[in-house]
């Protein structure tokens, strides 16, 4: 997507090709939304650590990285001890990450086999593969998701109002994002559609990433506090939902960013259209209820403390809560099934349930029995 | 109720009764939750500067600092022109503010009447009933309260979880608050509670507020974010939900802060009681739907800046949204009654429904008539 006119991925290959150490280019997302900085990352030790600090976050985007961070890795050294430590370095950067596990283990399953001097050539390769695969799928749901807005406006005079919850946007992603990617392709394709951005406290995705996003973008959006949906919808001031997950059941349970149920009780009360949008690889079919999910829970200071732009430009954490009042700070939340009108893959739009699931993707349901 | 163990009001009489100027003491709210400090006030001016800088907040307790005001404005000059004077200006201070309206308008008829020389004294004797009178409406609705959190504890082992929304608590009142008067009543009952303290985006009355007097009372709580009730619902961490209202009409819509909304669907959802405390000035005997009632819509600073301590110690504003990213701010909305399990007035507790509550308050609703 563009920044201020600018087409930009979250992750890219710096300079030309050809032998010599590589380099990788990111957004530091941690300056967000208040500066736009971009880091260079050109060591194993680079790429770790901008994912352990979150320099890039976002499960396709935390996999994209470090696809490139074992590319960076092997350079001067591609034994297989050498490939071990790179693996087991970025494995333990995020260790609940299941995008950064898929993404080494496809590496190690394409780079083990080969002779030492072609790994590194081969982990560029490879790597691109990934970042360039992500942009498919994501590219591919807004391409569904682009049906459904498109219904949409022709049924109204005006902008289409679409509310969404967290960053599920092309900054999660390589490009494009999930739940953003009907939005974009929507805007660009001219069809007239504003954004209310849900905050999303305790981390305010929504108030720093996602309006960052689309309003660099051009995409017309108004930021709210996460308790405002309810009313807009019952004020018809909100045609549809879209968020993303990060971990969807066979049976179309979706688990995601902590307050989206909320939201889709809202959305059922009203009639609202509530979309997930999600690339295949987020459905876990091995599970049918979404309440055996875990659900995180983080640290308290998230929620006592918040981070923003002081009035002399410099970032500084602020204390909200008294001294001496407990926090709780649950990161996820299930919707259940029921209050979800559909789930935008890259192979089309499936009702959440088992059945409609299933039969989009017979062949994962046949690999996962 | 208390502070660290000292009983307070929210506004009192300082000093010996007596000839000469009176003053009032209050606690500066726009200190909390950071600082405790109470300021004296002892001209009008001072009195009307309390009210409009919001260093009392909270409807009831507005109209006491007003009723105090006239009695602080009338001081050497009790003549019919400082009266209107007096009104005037204590009326502007927040023109929407009905509770304000309302106490001026006692006061005025209490001391129009009397001569000249007999308006001062009288003027202390009505603002302390006023004082006195709104104590003993939020006392009952603790009495009337307890006994549902009584019936809720006689069922369970460990404490009685209940999720309360925004601050009605004895800061918003003279003593005892509303939605909280249940609470400080079953815990000083030795009945054991826990609060779920909802922060309350965006000007986070509950991380703020509602966790300060809690917390220096004594009481169990946890601050959270507006988004994780649902889950607590889901998972049967929440026994009951206790709001308060700004106002409710005559067939049991409530108007509160925005986001409660969300609250009564998920109680809902998933079985769970909930509650709406109020003093029963608060019902609009001359409204039927909640949706008639034109819903404020705020700043949209308080969305996009927030204000908390810096590690300095100072209490600093910061932004947390985009530059260029457009804001709105609602600031309050309506859950339909069908999502209300009851009112719990000081009269006693009324089911949500026209029948129910004229059955209660059928003098009211015939002077409405």
């Amino acid at each position: 997507m563009k920044i201020d006119g600018t087409p930009y991925r979250t992750i890219w290959v710096e300079g030309s090709p050809g032998p010599g150490p590589g380099a990788v280019g990111i957004i530091d997302q941690t300056r967000l939304p208040h500066r736009f900085v971009t880091a260079r990352l050109t060591t194993l030790e680079e790429a770790a650590h901008a994912i352990r600090a979150m320099l890039v976050r976002g499960a396709p985007l935390i996999g994209a990285t470090a696809a490139y961070g074992v590319a960076l890795g092997l350079h001067g050294d591609a034994t297989d001890a050498r490939l071990d430590e790179v693996y087991r370095t970025l494995y333990a950067t995020r260790p609940t990450a299941v995008n950064l596990r898929w993404a080494l283990g496809e590496m190690m399953a394409a780079l083990r086999p080969l002779p030492e001097q072609g790994r590194e050539e081969a982990a560029w390769t490879r790597a691109r593969e990934i970042a360039d695969e992500d942009v498919e799928i994501c590219r591919m749901i807004g391409v569904h998701g682009l049906d459904i807005v498109r219904a949409l406006a022709a049924k109204k005079d005006g902008p289409v109002n679409i509310l969404t919850h967290c960053n599920a946007g092309w900054l999660a992603t390589v490009d494009y994002g999930t739940a953003t990617s009907p939005i974009y392709q929507a805007h660009d394709a001219g069809i007239p559609v504003h954004v209310w951005v849900d905050e999303t406290r305790p981390r305010n995705q929504g108030a720093a990433l996602t309006a960052y996003e689309l309003g660099h973008h051009g995409v017309p959006h108004t930021v709210i506090a996460d308790n405002v949906g309810g009313h807009l919808m019952q004020h018809g001031m909100v045609d549809m939902v879209i968020v993303g997950t990060d971990r969807t059941t066979a049976d179309g349970d979706v688990c995601n960013k902590i307050g989206t149920y909320l939201k889709a009780l809202a959305a059922h009360d009203n009639g609202v259209p509530f979309y997930v949008a999600l690339p295949s690889p987020t459905i876990d079919f091995t599970l049918a209820s979404g309440f055996d999910i875990p659900i995180e829970q983080r640290g308290g200071e998230e929620v006592s403390h918040i981070a923003g732009r002081a009035p002399s430009g410099e970032v500084v954490t602020v204390q909200l809560t008294p001294d001496g009042s407990p926090v709780a700070n649950y990161a996820f939340d299930v919707t259940p099934a029921r209050l979800v009108t559909g789930l935008i893959t890259e192979r089309g739009v499936a009702a959440a349930n088992r059945e409609a699931i299933a039969a989009l993707f017979a062949d994962r349901v046949r690999a996962a029995a």
